[in-house]
């Protein structure tokens, strides 16, 4: 079998070392940030008059005035989202604390709570910690998960909050000085969820095996609990987040654009704040738990099967470690690439932007292809074994590297799939702005059929990778795969974060009465956001069908299933009522964005209509009102949604047995992820067709256009579709085919010897 | 083992019989309609004068002119309906040539075109007849299928542009009247199809019965070329004709309804014979061949099953019919039912229309029940063995009772569930045309909510089917639970088609220039027609899910498959690459309805921009020129998704092998049948809440009205969305699902043998 280059006291230097690297870059990003100042003093005093630098006195905005003004709405942008996010918390919190509670009791249960050691499940001769003990530190797992998610989102969040106002006022020096600002703060965001959810990981394992000792089966099902507790966290997150965001963004423009023709962000709109808020609670906080949450399953997912595999048996640090080194060569690779973006090369125009940013997409690939061919060379033997279902399959360190890179790159295809898709540079976008011609219904079938037609690369490229991993190195090729396509995590959230915080800029630009220059360049920033938005999504789906494959092959292999037998009636009918899951899903969240909206309109016509001087911008809103309607709405109504994905695997594993819950987890997964792919693409493609209408870039967009003409009109209720669908239930399926995976792997232990009751005693 | 009480003479005997019986009540029928005269002449002559019946008189309406008037429009829609349908079959024609000579080629390059016997497949010791002649004999019953499957449409589309006229003529005389023809044309098509599909198949097989001999394994494999004719006819059938109605529809409602205000089915509108065509050639005919072939395909999948089963092992014909029998049972129970709604009750008033169908629903259900006792009771022996991959399960008799009887009962649960969330009667359709009130988006939004949440209970009820049938008797439980399900198809399709008919009657009425009074009858009645419509489809989508169940299952037996695990790579790539495939074909059926429909909005602009007296009424609109376009557009359209679906099993069985086969049959199946019912009632719910809207028979509705009003608009944009969703894509999706099955069934021997080349030889 032969041992890695690598000795394993140098893995237990390297991983946390990338880690901290990671944390001080990120930390060094924000300190960059926070060098734009937010107080007109200072910005006098220390440049010895604002003439100086500031480009747009000339047109008489440049007082102190606007300053204050920015730094005032930032002000309630970030108390309405840290506001709801700590509601949020509050009842999630209690939600988490029961279901650790639960996960307790039922692992506990499985050897009737006893403290005896027992034989291990997959090296019979030797002897494990008691199920107690699984069922302790998966709780502490889980815990540290749920915590790490919500850090992360939180964290997130702040930074994003803090940079939307610096980079308004960034944008009167003009669209690279923008730019920068826009993009060190998602870069803050990106390193510090990546390095975080290393460190954590890496020391949750270490800290771990001071009570488990060799047994690395019971060490690393243990751990399984901290995917466990960051898609938890994740859905709540997204869910709740998304309902407030499109909640308040429809219920805005329904009235606002539609009835009373006031532009978007104009602040005599009561929910124009709210608005504001739910970009970054539900496209940052949300976002970042989710990837967060995909990144510690595939981890965890890669290590569990890798503990019944030879690293695990032969107790070899460093190829057990190969995960976490893949990961700590990601931040490196990250690290540099973002250097490109804002040290190598500088964003001159508008035009550069977009292609600035696909270039770190591209950069960060071709590095890390190089950074882990480097790490499977070094960390893993030349040869090893994997487990495959019952059998040890034995495989090659390049073996690893073709899983780990297909990945990767199925990840790069899905995103430039993606932004075909949905940007409008390219026919599908321009057709269906096309289509608005004839009115909304036409408008409305065209994105809707590029949507369906947008998956269809995806899948294949998943498929590929599913078929060239998995054919390599069983559940455990795929869960690296996984990690793969993740790997890039820092430089993806980057790109990610930069969308909500330049479309936040720009409402802050409209609202603070800052002139249509300032205004134009944060919408070239926000443009270039939404198609790397609706690519951030891409990734975040294949990475959750790869994630969720690999867990679902976890859970089978620890629910000692070997055959999951379509011809079964029992994983038939499991099959096809999970594919029936994600429209359910998607039926209540779209309904719940949809109550959410009409309340909000209400009380948006209630403020127009009897706060006197309101439409003359004499009186001020009343935005608390409108803040809090979509905070009580998305947490009343992030209940049932949540209930669906946490309590199926739970009643079909009790129920119906590890077999139908098998099918479940597959159909869902199948499915899941063609909605999600369409639902997010349809989205984008509106959004976008609407924008290019408004644009009027070229002869074609100028027929259509311009704002307030039919074909406009029809695109903006297309737009306005489609919000629901891209970011809140599209995006929440990654986190329903992933979670129900992770907790079905956590559970499994226990459907296996307790479930299934209604066929063993029917 | 036992036999059967009813000796096999007798079976030889009823089954023909009841086919006879079947085809003599549905020209009964037909003589019963025609005698609703359509000239002016022989209505007076008759009658001693109009007045004597003619209640209409007093509005001056009462002239030969208005009958001559409905007999022109009927002439034109009949014959603009015949002209597309030879064109289509023009086409399909050289389609189903080309594709006879493959079946041929591939079936009999098996066994090398040898015409030595071989050895039997399931009894090694026995001699069947040579692969060369199930070449031949597919191909046969191939072609048979699908002529048989090209009369069902054609006559049904004769019969219903034969009735729609009648139909408003005798709406003059009350509604009880004009319910009697339009369900009495419904039933001569139901019963015809019902009747000819029997009879087709019971000669097919008595004539191969000649050359095959005790080779029943043989003669049923032959057989199932039946089932594959049917269907891929079916498949061009539905989206042709799918395309052609919504094209019309969508182009006429466009420009006429939205653009220039004119009423649905005005005279003046270019589109409007197009549209009348259009409703016969899409939803009767696409309907008819549709269920025709899901009726042939089931009853081959439980002839195939059985014939490896004791049935055929030990030539009980009796046993073997059972099938047959049941369709044969079903046939005379929807008879009696048949004569509650034209003899036993009389409708008398708009309110028991809806109520009146609905009891046949209920009625043939509970009769057929009683009837599947009987026939399970004296048909089959107590005990016997059914063929279960691999190895020989004993079932008793009353098994199969279960098995029929949970398909009949789960087919009215889903009928039922359809009409909940497709009535305007009941709140989530009441819920969406509120949603009007803040505009299209809303409504939208909505609608596609409903339209996911109406999946939920078909798909457990589907479950359960599948659960009770499978573990009953296996594969042949599956097929036989189909059968039962369509076994009350008759009634169905009388129900199906009654729709359609009414809506022409409609049209006829507003065309001729007949009073209110005539419209607002025939408005009722296409009312209950719409919900009974969704209702239909409700059931062709359930029993489709069934069908492809069980022809998949006798795929895998006859490709000698034992196990399809999705735990191995083959098997899952083509499991999530098969549920994806509903996206891409309803990707381009959709855009498909778009663009021929953005070139009827062209025309029909045109013609009303440059005929001079056009909107005045003083001059004739250029229906011909729409018809055209329709025409040409659907035949040119429906080439790429037939390709798609055709193309797919052979490719995939050729390249990849039966595995991952396996798992694109059973991904595109649990994943189509979701977009299928979704797709379905998201568009009835539009429907019905524009119609909601329109009728504002309730407080509630008439705050969302009238005709014009904003809400109103917003649901006629929802409508026109629905329109391709519930009447192309959606119901195409049906005959995706179970074509794909069917036909990797029929070229099973040549894909075991020869298929899977890539996996080979790389």
């Amino acid at each position: 079998m032969g041992y890695s280059i690598l000795p394993d006291i140098a893995t237990e230097i390297l991983v946390p070392l990338a880690a901290v690297v990671g944390i001080a870059f990120s930390l060094l990003q924000y300190v960059l940030v926070s060098k734009v100042k937010m107080s007109p003093e200072e910005v006098s005093g220390k440049n010895g008059g604002p003439t100086d630098y500031l480009i747009e006195e000339e047109e008489g905005l440049n007082d102190h005035n606007v300053v204050a003004k920015c730094a005032e709405i930032q002000n309630a942008i970030s108390e309405g989202a840290t506001s709801f996010l700590f509601t949020e918390y509050k009842y999630v919190t209690m939600f988490m604390g029961a279901f650790a509670v639960l996960i307790f009791l039922f692992l506990g249960s499985v050897e009737g709570f006893s403290t005896e050691p027992q034989p291990c499940t997959y090296s019979k001769d030797k002897y494990c910690k008691p199920a107690l003990a699984t069922a302790i530190f998966s709780t502490i797992s889980f815990l540290l998960g749920a915590v790490t998610s919500l850090i992360s989102g939180f964290l997130g969040m702040k930074i994003a909050t803090y940079a939307n106002a610096r980079t308004t006022l960034e944008a009167r020096k003009g669209v690279g000085k923008a730019f920068i600002v826009a993009f060190r703060s998602g870069a803050v965001m990106g390193f510090l969820l990546a390095a975080n959810g290393l460190l954590v990981l890496y020391i949750a394992i270490n800290l771990f095996k001071i009570y488990y000792g060799d047994d690395w089966e019971g060490l690393f099902e243990a751990i399984t609990g901290y995917g466990l507790g960051g898609s938890s966290m994740a859905l709540f997150g997204r869910v709740a987040g998304g309902i407030y965001t499109k909640a308040a963004d429809v219920g805005a423009d329904l009235v606002g654009k539609v009835e009373r023709n006031i532009p978007e962000d104009d602040p005599r709109n009561p929910a124009v704040i709210a608005d504001n808020v739910g970009d970054n609670v539900g496209d940052i906080a949300g976002m970042g738990s989710d990837l967060f949450g995909s990144y510690a399953e595939s981890s965890c997912a890669a290590l569990v099967v890798a503990s019944i595999s030879s690293f695990g048996i032969n107790h070899d640090l460093t190829g057990m470690m190969y995960p976490l080194l893949i990961s700590s060569m990601g931040i490196i690779v990250c690290l540099i690439t973002t250097l490109f973006a804002t040290d190598f090369f500088e964003i001159k125009d508008v035009k550069s932007i977009e292609p600035g940013l696909k270039n770190q997409l591209i950069i960060s690939t071709v590095l890390m292809t190089v950074g882990i061919a480097i790490v499977s060379w070094v960390a893993l033997p030349s040869s090893f074994t994997i487990f495959n279902f019952g059998v040890q399959k034995t495989v090659k360190n390049w073996y690893l590297f073709f899983c780990v890179a297909v990945g990767l790159w199925a990840g790069l295809v899905i995103g430039f799939v993606t932004e075909y898709y949905t940007s409008n540079a390219y026919s599908p976008v321009q057709d269906v702005a096309d289509s608005c011609r004839t009115g909304a219904a036409t408008n409305v079938i065209f994105g809707l059929a590029l949507g369906y037609k947008s998956v269809i690369i995806p899948i294949f490229a998943i498929a590929v990778s599913i078929f060239v991993s998995f054919s390599f190195a069983a559940m455990y090729g795929i869960a690296v795969a996984a990690l793969g396509m993740l790997s890039t995590i820092a430089t993806g959230l980057a790109i990610d974060a930069y969308g909500p915080i330049s479309d936040n800029a720009g409402g802050i630009a409209e609202m603070a009465g800052m002139s249509h220059r300032i205004r134009e360049r944060t919408d070239a920033l926000d443009a270039a956001g939404n198609t790397t938005a609706a690519i951030g999504k891409g990734f975040a789906i294949g990475s959750a069908a790869l994630v969720s494959l690999a867990l679902f092959g976890a859970f089978v292999s620890r629910a000692a299933i070997t055959t999951v037998d379509v011809l079964t009636p029992k994983v038939f009918i499991g099959l096809i009522v999970g594919a029936m899951l994600p429209y359910w899903f998607s039926a209540m969240t779209m309904k719940s964005v949809g109550r959410a909206a009409l309340e909000m309109v209400e009380e948006v016509r209630r403020q127009f209509n009897t706060i006197p001087g309101l439409m003359e911008g004499t009186a001020k809103p009343d935005y608390a009102t409108c803040v809090k309607i979509s905070t009580d709405a998305s947490i009343r109504e992030m209940i049932p949604p949540g209930a669906l994905v946490m309590l199926t695997p739970l009643i079909v594993g009790v129920l119906f047995g590890v077999e139908t819950l098998s099918g479940v987890l597959a159909g869902s997964l199948v499915s899941g992820v063609q909605i999600a792919i369409s639902a997010s693409n349809t989205g984008g493609a509106w959004d976008n067709a609407k924008k290019y209408i408004e644009a009027g870039a070229s002869e074609h967009a100028r027929t259509l256009g311009p704002k307030g003409s039919d074909p406009h009109k029809a695109a903006v209720i297309g737009d306005t579709i489609g919000d629901p669908l891209k970011d809140t239930s599209g995006p929440s399926l990654n986190i329903l085919i992933k979670l129900m995976a992770v907790e079905s792997l956590v559970f499994a232990p226990f459907f296996a010897t307790h479930g299934g009751i209604l066929f063993k005693y029917l």
